[in-house]
C-alpha cells in the first residue's frame, strides 16, 4: 500500500501517517520524490483498511498495492482450476462445456422435450429456473421445488448434469438435492450470507457477475466460496450496465482473458442475458469461446414466444444446432474442442 | 406498450404481432406512420412480457408506456407518504430529518459517547450497523447482536431513533426486536427474499439505491415491499458506479427531484457513502438538501482515523454540527425546516 | 413519435399536444389506453425536435419511433455496403481486411521495416499516426507532414494502402494527398466541422466510436458523411467507458452485429485500444472476428517497449504472426476468408 | 510512478524494468515487499509515458502518483483564479455568477427581449448559441455570424457580457469579435486543435466537461488552454453518462467540490443540459450552489415550447427569476453572494 502525499503536506503530516502505519503494526518506508512524498505500507496481509489512512491530514490517496482476494488468486495456485460432474463433465480443462436450456423451467413437456433435444445436440448441462428472482413482484417467479424435480427427472432421462439458480439460504438446502452446480445470479453476487451457505454446501458453484460489478469485486465474492472451503467454483460473464440501451447488457468479453490471467478459476459466458437479443446470441457465442471462455450458458427454448420469462433472448433449437457447429470450428483455433457426453447408461 | 416494426416488416409479419397480442388477452390498434408501422397494446396491466412480442418477426423494439410499478407510483398515490418514528421524526414532510452516526457500531463507550453528541447537535436518528455486508471475507463484518444491543442502550440514554441493516432473512427478525427502520443495502437492493421478509415485519424500511440501479428498478424494488403490505418505505441515494474514480461514488442527486415526481415516497441523501470522502461530505449534504431531499445519513465517528470501517468517509463531531448550521440556511430557501427532536423525557 | 400523457393529464393537455403537432406540420393521432392516453406524430421526417413536445403540460415522456438516421440504415439500403482500396482491398463483403503497424509513425526504419513485415504476415492496409491526439499538451504529437511522406514510402514499397488521422479540417487535405484512408478518432467522433470536410474529401473514412457513444449517435456521426456525398464509411468499435479500470476500454463486441443489423456500413474493430493491454490484444481480435468483424485495426510495433506512444498495446511481430494464423481458422466458421494481398507490383 | 510487480517475478524482470527507468533518464527505487516487490520512479516530470513500463515482462500495473496536469493544479499555484470580465463580473470569486440565455440566437426580438428579462432579474452575462453542434446533421445548426451580431447588439443593448461555442479553429476567430467569453462545447473537450486557438485567443474560455470525460482529463484539457498562456479559464460540469435514461446526463455535482480541491480554476454548472428536463433545472441549479459552485448556465426562453432547440430544458422567465431568490439564499450559507450587475451605463 502506498500513501500518496500533497506537495504541500508538512513534515508533521508525513509523521503522522508514519506513526499511524507503525501503530497499526505494519512498517513504513517513506519515499521522497521531487513532486512530493509517498510512504511505502510494508507488510500489508490483506486486511489493511486504507479508510483510516485516507483521512489523515496531508493525504492526497492511498493506492493499494497487493490484492484483497487470495485463494482465487493466480498467485496463491498457479494451475487451473477444473470443476468436475457426476457425468463427467470437467470444466477449465482444454475442452469447452455447454450449458443450455430454457430460461425458466414451465412443465414436464417443456423441460423434457428440450433435454433430450440438446443433449442431441452436444450440450452436456442443462440450465433451467426454479427459482427465480424477478425485477417486479409481479412478474411469474419460477415453480419452485415442482421445477427442482421436473429437472431431476430431466437429468435422469438424459444424463445431462443440472444447473439451477438458489435465491437465499434456505433455497441453498433444497437446491443442493437435486442439482449439480448451484448458480448464484447477478443480483446476488454480493449476498454474502447467500455465499457462504453456498460455499458451504459442497457443491459447485456457478457464481454470475454483478450487474455493476469490477472484476475485483468478482473474484472477492468468489473470495467468499473458497474461505468456506469450496474450491468448485464457476465464474460467468453475463454482461455489465452500459450507457447504451441497444442490448440489455453490455457482454464484457475482455473479462474473460482478464480473469484468466489473474485467478485459477474457470470462466464462462452467457450471451442470452449479455445481449438480451436472440439474433445476437450466436455472434456473442462465437466471439466468448474465441476470447477463450471455458464454456457457454445459453437459453434455448422449443417455443421461444412462448415463453414466461425471457422469451426474446432464447435460442431455437435449430439456431443452437447451428451454433454448435459453428463454435466446434472456433475452438480448433484455439488447440480446444467441445465436452463430448460421457459414455454413460441413461 | 408499442410495438415498432422494422420497415421491411410484411403484412404477415404485422398480423402475427396483433394476433400474439390478442392470444395474450389484450386488445392490439395497429398505428401505420409514413416510415414504418407501430401497434398499440391497449389494456396493459403492468403484467406483460415484452419479451414475447420482442422476439417475434419484423419487429424493430417494443416500447413500454406504463410503467411497471403501481403503489409506489405517486399515480397511484398522489400525497406524499409521510413516515412516522416512535419518538417523533416524521420523515417526508415539510422537515428534513437528520439521521447521523458511526458507520459500524465498535464499542459502548464510541456508540453512546457520539449519540448524545449527535443528539445535542440535532439529529433525531441514530445510524450504526451491527451486521456490515464487507466486499472482502476477511474484513470486520461487525458486531451482531451485541451491536444491537448497544444501538438499544444509546436509544434508552439519549431518545434517537435507530436504523440499523439487515443483511438476511434471520436478521430482519433480530433487527426488528432493536430498531426503529430496518436498513436494506446497496448490495441487497434486488435480494427479494430479503426485501419480501422486510416488507412483512411491519417496520419502516431504508431501501438503499443499488449500486447500478436505475430510478426505475429502484421503485420496483419498494414496490416489492408496499406489495407485502408495508408502506413505510424511505427511498436513499447513495452514489452509483461511474466510470470516474475520483470519488468511491456519483452521487445522483437528480435523482431526488425524479423520484419525487414520480413517487410520493419520502427520498433521502447519504453523501458519505456517495463520495467516499470526508472533505465531500459537508458540501454535497447542503446540496442534497437544497435538491429537495427529505432527510440526511451522515456518518459521524469520534475519531475517524480510529474508525474500524470507513473512518475516511466519517465527519468529525464539528464538522457535523458546522453542516448541521449551514442546511438549516439552505432549508429555508426551500421553505422547509430541520426535524427538532421531540420533548420526550430521556 | 409517440407523446405519452401523464394519467393525470387533463382533455385541455392533451388537446394542446395535438394542436402543437399540427402546428408543427405533422398529423397527431390520439391512442387512450387504460391507464393513460398517448398520442401518435404521423408524418415524422426525422426532423421533428421532440424538446418542444416534451415541455408541454401533463406530459410523461416523448418517444422516438422512427430513426433520426437516414442513409446509414439498412432501410435506406438493403445491401451492404463495400469499400473498395486502390491496392484491391475491399472491406465490408465476405473477407476480412487487416490494418496494422505501429501507434505513431517515428522514423523510416521503423516504418518501413514493420510495413515489409505486416505484409509479409498477410496484412494489407497500414496504419501509423501522424498527426496524435493526445491527452496531454505534454505528450508526444506525432511527425506531421513528415511522417506523412514516411508512410507514403512505406506504401511504395509495400503495395499496403494506408490509412491515418486527420485531427483538423486543414489536417484533412493534407492526410488526403497521402492516404488511402482517412482515419477519424475517438475523440473527434462529433467534431462536426471535421466530419463535413472528410465528407467531402471524397476518400474512404475510417470512423471510430467515441469513447461514450451510443451506437445510433455513431450512425449519426457517420450520417454527417454520407449527407457529403461520402458513402465509402467503415465504422469502428474501439472500446467505451467502463467503470471497471482493469482495462483502458470496454470492448463492445456487441456493438457489431448489432452495426450490421441496423447499417449496410462494414465495421471493424480496434482490440488494441478496445484493451489497451498487449496480451488481451490477441483473444479480443479472435473475438472481433467471431464476432463478424469485416476487419480488424492492431497496433504492432518492432520493439513495443521503445515505442513513443502506446508500446503497453502493441503486439511484436511473432505475436501478430500467430494471431492471424488463428484468425484464418475462426473466419472459416463464418464461411469467410482474410483479404489476400493483391497481385500489384511492387 | 511506481511499478508494481507481480508475485512471480523474477529478479531479471525487475533488473529489467529499473534500466529501462534509468534509460528514460530517471531514477529508480526498488520497495520490496512480503508480496510483492514494486519500484518507484523518482524524478517524473509529468511526461513519463507510462505504456512503456506496462509492457515490460513481470509487471502487473503502473501507477501514477504525479499529476501529469502542472499549471491548472492547485500545487501550482494555490489562490484562486478569478476571471473578470469587461462588464465587471468577476467569476471564481466570493460571488456566484450567473449566464443565463436561450440555447440557440434565434431573431432579434428573442434575444433582445429575453436580455432585458435577465439582466432585471440579475444575471449577468448572456448565453445563446450561434454555432451549433447537433447530433444529427439534419437539425437546425444555428444563425451563425448573423447570431453573433444579435448578441453585441444585446450586450449593447443591456450590459450583459456574452458567452457562446465557437465548434471549430476558425470559429474561435469570429467568435472572439463578439464575446467576452469563448465556450467550448462538451463534444469538442478533446477538439486539441481547437483548444490551442482558443488558448491563443486571449479571451476567457468556458471549458464544458466531456460526456464521458473523467475529472482528470477534464483538468488536461484546461491544461491545453493554459499551456498556450491563457489563465482565464472556466471549468463547467454539465452531466455525464449514465445507464439511466431518467435524465438525459447525470449532473456530477461532485465535481464541483473535487476539482476545486485539485485546481485553482473556477468551476460552473449547466443544470439545463445536465438534467435535460426543465422540471429539475431549479431543484440542481439550487443544489450546484450549494454544493459550492461558482456560477451557474441556465437555458431561459420566453416561449420554451416555440424554441428551435433545447426547448424542453428551458425555464420560463417567472421560473427564473424564483430560482434567483432561491439561490440568493443558499448563496448565504456559504458566506457567498450573486454578482450584481455593476453600475455601467448601457
Amino acid at each position: 500500500m502506498l500513501v500518496v502525499m500533497k506537495q504541500s503536506a508538512t513534515e508533521e503530516a508525513i509523521a503522522r501517517v508514519v506513526e499511524t502505519i507503525e501503530a497499526m503494526g505494519y512498517e513504513a518506508r517513506p519515499i521522497p520524490g521531487h513532486q512530493r512524498t509517498a510512504i511505502g505500507l510494508v507488510g500489508n496481509d490483506g486486511r489493511v483498511d486504507s479508510a483510516r489512512l485516507e483521512g489523515l491530514g496531508g493525504v492526497l490517496e492511498v493506492i493499494s498495492v497487493s490484492h484483497p482476494y487470495k485463494q482465487v488468486s493466480r498467485e496463491w495456485k498457479a494451475d487451473d482450476t477444473i470443476v468436475t460432474l457426476a457425468n463427467g463433465t470437467r470444466i477449465g480443462g482444454s475442452e469447452i462445456a455447454i450449458m443450455a436450456g430454457p430460461c425458466a423451467v414451465e412443465n414436464e413437456e417443456q423441460i423434457l422435450g428440450v433435454a433430450h433435444t440438446l443433449r442431441e445436440m452436444g450440450a452436456t448441462i442443462l440450465r433451467g429456473g426454479a427459482f427465480k428472482p424477478r425485477t417486479s413482484p409481479y412478474s411469474f417467479q419460477g415453480l419452485g421445488v415442482e421445477g427442482l424435480e421436473l429437472l431431476a427427472r430431466a437429468r435422469e432421462a438424459t444424463g445431462l448434469a443440472i444447473v439451477t439458480e438458489a435465491i437465499d439460504s434456505e433455497g441453498v438446502e433444497i437446491v443442493k438435492e437435486y442439482a449439480d452446480i448451484i448458480q448464484i445470479g447477478a443480483r446476488n453476487m454480493q449476498n454474502y450470507p447467500l455465499l457462504r451457505r453456498a460455499g458451504q454446501s459442497g457443491l459447485p458453484v456457478l457464481l454470475k457477475r454483478g450487474m455493476s460489478a469490477t472484476i475485483k469485486e468478482l473474484l472477492l465474492a468468489a473470495e467468499y466460496l473458497l474461505a468456506e472451503g469450496n474450491s468448485q467454483v464457476i465464474l460467468c460473464e453475463r454482461g455489465v450496465r452500459s450507457f447504451d440501451t441497444h442490448t440489455r447488457n453490455l457482454l464484457d468479453l475482455t473479462a474473460i482473458p482478464v480473469v484468466k490471467s489473474l485467478s485459477h478459476l474457470p470462466i464462462i459466458a452467457d450471451p442470452s442475458h449479455g445481449t438480451g437479443l436472440r439474433s445476437k446470441v450466436t455472434p456473442m457465442a462465437r466471439a466468448a469461446v474465441a476470447a477463450g471462455a471455458d464454456g457457454l450458458m445459453i437459453e434455448v427454448h422449443p417455443q421461444p414466444d412462448m415463453a414466461l420469462s425471457d422469451g426474446a433472448q432464447s435460442l431455437y433449437p435449430e439456431q443452437f444446432a447451428e451454433l454448435m457447429k459453428q463454435i466446434r470450428v472456433i475452438a480448433r483455433a484455439l488447440d480446444r474442442g467441445l465436452v463430448d457426453m460421457p459414455r454413460v447408461a441413461v
